[in-house]
């Protein structure tokens, strides 16, 4: 089984840019945004170059830029320089908490010159990258040999491990894949790469998967999440509450995937919602929908209550919603452990 | 308050022809498609030239065409020809129970020649418009001034009549109109009506109706039905389901607005759903939005259970879904009624 050129080739670290993949306009065109600068990097974000776990990595390879122009400053103006990067980035996309993780941690760290901080990108990324592989691992185990899997969005790495790992196990699955509007990633991004893992991938609007659901042909409905509260709300791209509430009432499980909810966020009142320009909404592909009589409305996430939620599978494993305090307990007792057996050497 | 282009000009009986708006390219273009037998006007019913209540309009006013073209032949064929033209008509689309029923009806009177073909589809039609004017009155009475409504797909005169009555009574009412994949009628038809006749109008993706019932912004969700069965199962455009089931989750009234149920539809089971070419999906507005590596699939409706159904709101006024029964009653008596006035002159 083959990763997907869009997981595996998305954001590239050079010598002189980071590159990115312009997932909007994938698969039509397979083309590249140069970022010479983490304000380059900032601005495609902002843009919707690219999404989902994208900025994740967008945001990591950023913050090496930035540190390249950092060791030609004076040494005295290195953090502020650093931190100013930093803010940049998080500043991007409000919702989604990998961003300010991503750049908490780096800025965290001593990093005394660039090559330093690629290495704890790198490094970061390695560590994420395997928590995706658990994460796979456990997601799969919730799914049985035949399934017909709902996705909604693009889920990126969360997903594509999942497949993998039901694939390992000798678990055939098919897809009905939403197309996800405004932006299409599920009929551009969430197809295409599940049809590139030999996986049998149909497309539905966003309206179909209420009679897909009802009509028994759906095994679970899988989606990532942008950020999970602590109180078990799944925020995830606008059009996910819906296909949730759907299926709690005809009785199909919903799994999100994500790495793991956050501490930071103990309720839903604590998660800003990004408004994007409404717009967006008035275009299909570039191409106007509606008169200029009418104005848009561009909402980009919504909240899912933890009671449509079956449960939250994590680089942990399968918790449940109403259980969260779990996953992070686990993380403090591992921790705990950590602490003790390198003070404790026995 | 002015009626919508839409609804005024939508299908029209000429001398040599029907002309039928065509609404797959409303309101960018407003171009008609010309129907001189009624083997074009099913032609252009099956390819979507007009659809929710224009081929209501359209199949009488074929009927009208069969009629004209039956006077050139010998009159002992007029029967046969007539009632293939009304098969022929029935056929085009299988899952609303108006055409079936304009047929029926045209069929079922002598009609000696066009003219009184002719004379029988206006008084249909007129008989129609005062029973939508019924409907729209006592959807009306269901909002209050300063609502909100949602709207799904373009329920045509059923809606145009509600918010007339509405704007009669000093309601102003704001819309968010979903744009309703893959043809986007919402955008290119309701959102451009209701704009038209003075109701700040929001449009906004499928996806995202969950959102706006879950945050309290929507006062009601109105659609319109293609066919309710006599068990309150209410068969409407695809993605009517999930912005029922999620309006019923979050405590939002769903008021389907129809002339009334169908007596020879007892349950869902009885109505066949019609699956257009998933090819469709794969488009927008003649864009193609995924890859060769992905099909797609278009069920063209979907069913929404009586238990999240409001009331459903006829010519007759509103009715519980479980209770349609006094609907037909209600029919049985005033046709009873009406026999017993004719038979018993005082």
């Amino acid at each position: 089984v083959n990763a997907p050129s869009l997981v595996t080739q998305s954001v590239l670290l050079a010598d002189d840019a980071v590159r990115i993949l312009d997932r909007r306009v994938f698969p039509f065109q397979r083309t590249w945004v140069t970022c010479r600068t983490y304000e380059d990097v900032a601005v495609a974000i902002e843009q919707m170059v690219t999404q989902s776990l994208g900025p994740l990595h967008a945001a990591a390879a950023g913050m090496v830029l930035a540190a390249r122009a950092a060791d030609r400053l004076p040494a005295s103006s290195r953090v502020e320089y650093l931190a100013a990067a930093g803010a940049r980035l998080v500043a991007t996309r409000p919702t989604n908490n990998h961003i300010r993780d991503v750049i908490t941690e780096l800025l965290a760290g001593a990093h005394p010159d660039a090559a330093a901080m690629e290495q704890a990108a790198t490094g970061l990324i390695e560590r994420h990258q395997a928590g995706w592989r658990r994460l796979g691992t456990a997601a799969a185990a919730l799914l049985r040999d035949g399934d017909t899997i709902l996705t909604h969005c693009w889920a990126e790495t969360y997903l594509t491990e999942t497949v993998a790992a039901a694939q390992r196990d000798g678990k055939q699955l098919r897809a009905l894949c939403t197309e996800t509007r405004p932006y299409l990633q599920g009929a551009r991004l969430t197809a295409e790469s599940l049809a590139e893992m030999g996986v049998p991938t149909e497309l539905i609007t966003d309206g179909m998967a209420g009679h897909f659901l009802a009509g028994g042909e759906v095994s679970a409905f899988l989606s990532g999440a942008d950020r999970v509260t602590m109180d078990g709300h799944v925020v995830n791209k606008i059009g996910t509450l819906p296909i949730a509430v759907c299926a709690h009432a005809f009785g199909v499980p919903f799994y999100p995937l994500v790495s793991g909810p956050d501490p930071q966020s103990p309720t839903a009142a604590s998660v800003p919602i990004e408004e994007r320009d409404g717009d967006e909404v008035l275009h299909c592909l570039g191409t106007r929908t509606a008169s200029a009589l009418v104005t848009g409305r561009y909402p980009a996430f919504d909240v899912t209550p933890p009671r449509f939620v079956s449960a939250v599978v994590t680089d942990r494993g399968a918790y449940s919603p109403y259980n969260l305090a779990s996953y992070v307990d686990n993380s403090s007792r591992r921790a705990e452990a950590a602490r003790q057996a390198s003070s404790n050497p026995t």
